[in-house]
């Protein structure tokens, strides 16, 4: 039985609450386990955001008309939906229930990653970093400095999909792996040319750490052991389908 | 370092191709890999699709006209595309590259995962299995007359998503275990309530197992270790969203 060539999904406990101008990457080192190069690094936007102070006291926050129509329709605080608002670049679908919309980075999913849960106080949201693939970067190199490691890093949120029920957690921020693995012009095993596939790998390494990023258990970084990239300097910005070729905007 | 909490991946390989009538459970459990009570074991559609058979000839197929207009505007075999309207409950979006279309058990996904990839024959094409609910239960069941071992077993294909580029591993079949998991009325670390998280832990275990199911290298068995699930009775199809709170059709 040869298990050399198995991928290790290990949950990092232990890490403390996370306030704005902490050093994640200090945090994530003084925990019990040790990072190997190689390594996959996964950290959940919610601590990236919180280190980063990119919180939003709805104290503050004065709703637009729009916002409070919204809010009326969706029986939801005005406030919230003013920030989910400013956070997005254009509503896709919008209904009793839901606001999805097309975030100021590009990506597609409910409220804009504005989120209420894992915040302390009550009248406080988090927002998705404003850079995640140079929040990621700067997780890299800084993780680098301090335990000189070189690990490919990803932040990631759970969004929604179309079609199918549930969250799944997918990537927003990536650096030092390449998150698309292509395979157009490569043959399968009978010879015949494999078309149109490129798999979405920061996504399944994503998706593999939301096994173990519950939400409601305190493991917000998760360590992937044994899984061969390729190293790209591409981030998550990349796994965005342009516009002129997405069919369901 | 307390790695009792860490979930495994191991790839299975050896396994011989796969032919219409062969015992899959008994081929897997001939190979080296000893599957352990409590183990979900993910098993790539193509090759319970060539089990059961589910394999089509394109020198029988005769296109229709709607296939033949569809097949020169995409410039591809007008049989394939016969295949793929045959597959499908419904069009969901066509253009001049893909079609996106429901399946009869319900999925969307590109060509009703219809696939020249992997059959042997330049003129034969898979199918998906006519139900792969049904697959994974009696998979599951064989597997325990064989082996008196109790697992969860998931059928999985690698489809496309909007708004992301790429393909990754999702769930199309699953047995013994709960495809969702539900934390509504849960409260978070802050006891706040946790609104809308519905965590689609399939995909998530599809997808993982993806990150060694590449198309090139021979894997389409994998088996996860160390993941507590709940059991349940439900399939993949309570994953799929009812048409009438989908927003994306």
């Amino acid at each position: 039985m040869n298990h050399d060539d198995e991928i290790r999904l290990l949950p990092v406990r232990g890490l403390p609450e996370v306030s704005p101008g902490d050093d994640l990457a200090a945090l994530i080192l003084n925990t019990d386990y040790k990072l190997l190069t190689g390594d996959v690094l996964v950290v959940a936007q919610k601590i990236v955001s919180k280190s980063e102070g990119r919180l939003v006291d709805l104290k503050t926050v004065i709703p637009s008309d729009e916002a409070i129509e919204i809010a009326q329709k969706q029986q939801r605080d005005p406030r919230v939906v003013q920030v989910v608002l400013s956070e997005s670049k254009s509503i896709i679908r919008e209904d009793a229930h839901v606001i999805i919309s097309e975030t100021h980075h590009g990506f597609i999913c409910a409220n804009a990653g504005v989120d209420r849960s894992n915040v302390a106080g009550a009248d406080w949201v988090s927002l998705l970093p404003v850079d995640p693939d140079d929040s990621a970067r700067k997780l890299k190199v800084r993780l680098g400095e301090l335990a000189q490691i070189d690990v490919a890093v990803l932040i990631t949120d759970t969004f929604g999909r179309a079609w199918r029920q549930g969250l799944t957690n997918a990537a927003i921020g990536v650096a030092g792996l390449s998150p698309l693995l292509d395979f157009r012009g490569q043959q399968d095993d009978h010879g015949k040319d494999l078309v149109a596939t490129v798999l979405a790998i920061a996504d399944e390494l994503a998706a593999a750490s939301g096994l173990l990023m519950r939400k409601t258990a305190r493991i917000p970084v998760v360590i992937i052991r044994g899984y061969s990239f390729d190293t790209s300097s591409e981030g998550a910005s990349s796994i965005i389908r342009p516009r002129e070729r997405d069919l369901f905007r």
